[in-house]
């Protein structure tokens, strides 16, 4: 049995989406066991209003909620009896497998790291972002958490990348790819030239070589890395371009009664194509490197996309624990 | 008279489509004499083949050509006879006031400030390039020439920026935001922290704080600084996602008769609400802080974009003239 830790007072949508999300997990998996970590008061009586084992989900009370608004470190430092905080706890106690949360994502990073704690011999824990491409789609990592990385951070987030991906897919020796702004060897800055080096020296890595932004797009590897900083700028342009060029898209179909017309006929397959770039299609998003599983769900995340997270946390552990 | 000497053996259309561009150019500004740099017994011919005002066009003959594949600096240090290296001395020499080339840019950026030389008081000379976004274009510099930097360059590029825009286009005081992975203050790693301090105290830039990836692609700020590594990556995302996301749409249009009629109905207004990403049609992106002009085009720019980017010297030189 799975157990999974889910903060029901995370994210824009929390709790109601939450709970329902949670409902609908523990009906799909009989694998799983859900803590519910929130307040009892507001969170059991919706709970209630929902048919399931009540065996497979427990309430855990928390009085405090981090707020998308506060301080990162001040709140996991002061709100010790919040939602993430317990949930955190958790985990780090052996209580919980692996923690979900669609809230503050800079106090979800600090908690991993203080809270839940690193594996022994990590040192950095990066925050993975899965990434549609022409082929399919990558691992990018560090996607966030830590913006000011020594080389050989890097060469830790390719291997914790290489095994996720192996445990998470089965695919075997997954390809690795630094990003950087020249494919040739001698091309970056101090920081990818120095990681360049440590990467194609490690035995335990299939690395590829340099990936630029324009290869990533076009599928060059399995998995992807850099520092927290290239990471996340990244999926913002990922974000803001999607978003600039589908406008753009659906400005041209407004222009005439010809091209509404001409909209109506490519409609749904335009919007079948795009699927993979929405990235809620991709569930949460680990930390990886922890004691324990940590997932980030988006912020505006709805029932179904946590429900996909918890059972992609029990397909994962169970694929780990197989090995 | 704006003296413009342009590399005639740039590119991957050189130098038919060079040639071409310089003839369209003096025909169509009676402010530029034009100074053709490569291979006399190539270009010359080419020359006779056109008709055009012969006290406009003079060509300067270089025996060596730089080549795509070339290493930047050994190019710039040994091809002292190439039309690279020919071109930027005599702006050096103030024979001409700007030089275009579509060639090597590594070769380009290194001769920029080997040849040409920076500016009193410049210790960074960065690439500047035109994006596209949802109300219109900002200015991103650096955009690859310096890949690692300390806070102060980024304030020159502020400062260069600012000075550009206002020269090239006339707008006042043009607003500069920091390339930042969040909007906050403290947001970032430790050379955006920095700059942000260092542009915030600088009165002489419109400073209006972080703007993140999303919000450059909204339009948020009309100059984004950053550093080189940070700058090229954005560029290369742009391209690379631009073709991502196109080839989805296409893909789209061709899944039956009915999505092929509707792509017909779409398709004109579809490409003219794309025209703004195409980068071909900003013309040539200039690196600033030097001793006189260096302009970069594409390297399969042709004869259009070579026009538009003399023109662009012209109309800028002579209105920071005018200042």
């Amino acid at each position: 049995m799975i157990k999974v830790a889910i903060d029901a007072m995370g994210g824009d949508n929390a709790p109601e989406e939450v709970v329902k999300g949670v409902v609908s997990a523990v009906k799909k998996s009989q694998d799983v066991q859900v803590f519910l970590v929130g307040r009892q008061d507001v969170v059991e009586p919706m709970l209630k209003a929902s048919e399931f084992d009540t065996n497979k989900i427990t309430v855990i009370n928390a009085a405090e909620v981090i707020e998308a608004s506060d301080h990162p470190v001040q709140a996991i430092r002061t709100k010790k009896d919040s939602s993430m905080a317990v949930g955190m706890k958790m985990v780090h106690n052996g209580e919980a497998d692996a923690f979900i949360s669609a809230g503050n994502s800079g106090a979800l990073m600090v908690g991993a790291q203080v809270l839940v704690g690193r594996e022994k011999g990590i040192d950095r824990a990066p925050f993975v972002c899965v990434l549609p491409h022409a082929k399919g789609t990558s691992l990018l990592l560090d996607a966030g958490a830590n913006v000011d990385v020594r080389p050989e951070h890097i060469v830790t987030f390719a291997k914790l990348g290489t095994e996720y991906l192996e445990q998470s897919t089965g695919k075997k020796q997954p390809t690795v790819g630094l990003i950087n702004i020249g494919t040739e060897e001698t091309k970056g800055n101090e920081l990818t030239k120095s990681a360049y080096e440590l990467l194609k020296a490690d035995g335990d890595i299939n690395f590829i070589g340099n990936v630029e932004p324009t290869g990533l797009t076009a599928g060059a590897a399995d998995i992807l890395v850099c520092d927290g900083f290239t990471g996340n700028t990244i999926i913002k342009m990922y974000e803001g371009l999607g978003k600039l060029m589908l406008g753009t898209v659906k400005k041209s179909f407004k222009k005439s009664l010809m091209t509404k017309i001409g909209a109506l006929l490519v409609k749904d397959s335009l919007k079948s194509e795009l699927k993979p770039f929405d990235s809620h299609e991709y569930g949460g998003a680990p930390i990886l490197g922890l004691k324990g599983l940590v997932m980030k769900t988006h912020g505006n995340a709805k029932e179904q996309e946590f429900t996909n997270t918890i059972l992609q946390c029990v397909e994962y552990l169970n694929n780990r624990r197989d090995i």
